[in-house]
């Protein structure tokens, strides 16, 4: 079993041993490991490796000078130098926060970033200062718009937090796809196959094979099919990745450096880096703090209490599964896949540090 | 065969019977119209007899005091005063214009109105000033969350419409459910099923009865089942219905007051009529214009050049397929459904006008 504080603290020593200044990397160590404690696995330090690998191919810069290149009295474009998602992220966060103190809301497109870790992170940072928090990015192209047999769009995932006031917050954090790419990792891994609506294989023919994404196939849009409703994922991707890079000046769509290792890098990228979004939005912007607060406790408790279909104990608010989780595992710490422990004793050796 | 223009003068009349304003008449004919324009059957004049039952009914005042009841430099909440939504819509949509002028974005949400039309025509108002237009609204609850029994939820619509270059603008506009509950109404009109995920029956189990929601039954959220990620869905639904309710004092959730006729108005609302939510953001406040738009006709034609899966003769931007019924109608014009036609002349009757 592992707690918390171990495995930010090996977060830590890694990304201090990239080089990285000390506040960035515990900014980052705090981001990544979040994921772990919020039952995101695939988000975690199961991608710890993976921020190395870019490290060593130089497409993360450890002493990135991250910094506002437009503004305006409600947005910012932040140019994250090729820095690690993870620190760029809460940066421009608190950029998007700042301004909302001075006008109400504030909007920040980010290019030049990579892999910022779980959406949600950056959006609850919002939370303490009473303000709605969202967060958005662009990610290794993977998915297929409907009927396309090209993979043109990241899982590219949308977080957006809500203070409550007796309640836990209102957390939402989803991939605009079927499902996260996280998800067919685990099948991967145990040699298990996936539902139908969730992938396609390289034709664009339905698929239940999860390895065949890295075998020319696809993920699918939220919705699986046209019938279904996949353009309206294909849209919510799209508008991820617009948000995301073309507002900031990112590379976009099928040109998205891909943190996943089996893609090769475009060599005609259209923009710099990844791009991401984040907003925040001050409640009393709108309606007195108070007000809104206990309205949300209503909104909350109404729905928790909805009847529901047989066999089913609760409907759930979006953030109820990962704080459930998280508290399990604050309290009994958590273990790591076999292959993941591999990871990390890997690294611990070619930085010679502890694990 | 109806013009745009004959059924708009039409729609006009009524409203001006109703006892609006010309300058509103106009206002709310434009927008309502701009439904069958674009092919959203269901929104338009077919809805025509459904705003005068809400007029009959008290719930449509037609000479509303529209006004700012709160603001900062980047936000507002607008009290619809009843008034039509049509109305209060491209009235809110603009003040975000407005303030997005002023400090790089704005963002509206909007108490006591009432169904709004098109979600789409109300963003694509801020095109013609170079921004980013993102309009959403929450409806009659209809829509049952992952593992509930009940109705808690409208449809409810997010549209975002983004400023091209040579090519046409991007413009999403979708419900959050599976399908719209105008694609229901066309099947049960027609006497035929629906496909397996559009629909629950009053138990929350799957159905393919049309009729199922009007007997207790729900629409699902999109992504169908958990295991399509019909959480994903469920999530954007409460995240329309928070913005565009919670945040301006409207009714939330299974409160929000319908616009069907079989469901009736809840008798301890929460808040003040239905929400809407507005937002509007200046190209400019990020990249150089043009900038922006040669990088967008790049998104646009990659995507639409994306190679198809076999039998499809190309994949679309969102936009695109409602262009193209645009065009089409402009040049030949377009037919309405009997019961539509119906419908028109017992309005003609009713306020002694042509038809």
């Amino acid at each position: 079993m592992y707690t918390y504080t171990r495995l930010k603290d090996f977060a830590y020593q890694v990304f201090v041993k990239m080089g990285c200044p000390a506040h960035q990397a515990e900014t980052a160590s705090k981001a990544l490991v979040s994921a772990d404690l919020r039952g995101v696995d695939s988000h975690g330090v199961a991608r710890l490796s993976g921020y190395v690998r870019l490290w060593e191919g130089k497409r993360i810069k450890p002493k990135p000078d991250i910094r506002i290149i437009h503004e305006t009295p409600s947005t910012a474009v932040v140019d994250g130098d090729s820095g690690l998602g993870l620190v760029v992220g809460p940066i421009a966060m608190k950029i998007a926060m700042k301004k909302a103190k001075e006008v109400g809301t504030g909007w920040v497109s980010v290019k030049n970033s990579n892999h910022f870790g779980i959406a949600g992170y950056h959006s609850m940072l919002a939370l303490s200062e009473d303000m709605i928090g969202i967060s958005m990015t662009n990610a290794s192209p993977l998915v297929a718009p409907t009927w396309s047999k090209e993979r043109m769009l990241g899982t590219n995932p949308i977080a957006v937090a809500i203070p409550a006031g007796e309640e836990p917050p209102f957390v939402a954090d989803f991939a605009t796809t079927t499902a996260a790419n996280g998800k067919l990792e685990i099948l991967q891994r145990k040699q298990e196959d996936t539902p139908l609506g969730w992938i396609q294989d390289k034709e664009g023919q339905p698929s239940t094979n999860a390895f065949e994404v890295k075998n020319g196939g696809a993920l699918l849009p939220l919705g699986s099919d046209r019938e279904h409703g996949s353009h309206k994922g294909y849209c919510l991707g799209s508008i991820v990745d617009i948000f995301s890079a073309v507002l900031s000046g990112a590379s976009y769509g099928p040109w998205a450096p891909p943190f996943v290792s089996f893609l090769p890098v475009a060599d005609d990228m259209p923009g710099e880096g990844l791009g991401h979004f984040f907003g925040a939005m001050r409640i009393d912007a709108f309606q007195p703090k108070e007000h809104f607060k206990s309205h949300m406790d209503n909104w909350i408790k109404r729905f928790r209490s909805a009847t529901t279909v047989d066999g089913q104990e609760s409907v759930l608010v979006p953030g109820d599964p990962e704080r459930i989780i998280e508290q399990e595992r604050i309290k009994t710490g958590f273990e790591l896949l076999k292959p993941v422990e591999n990871d990390l004793m890997a690294l611990a050796k070619k930085f010679e540090i502890e694990f």
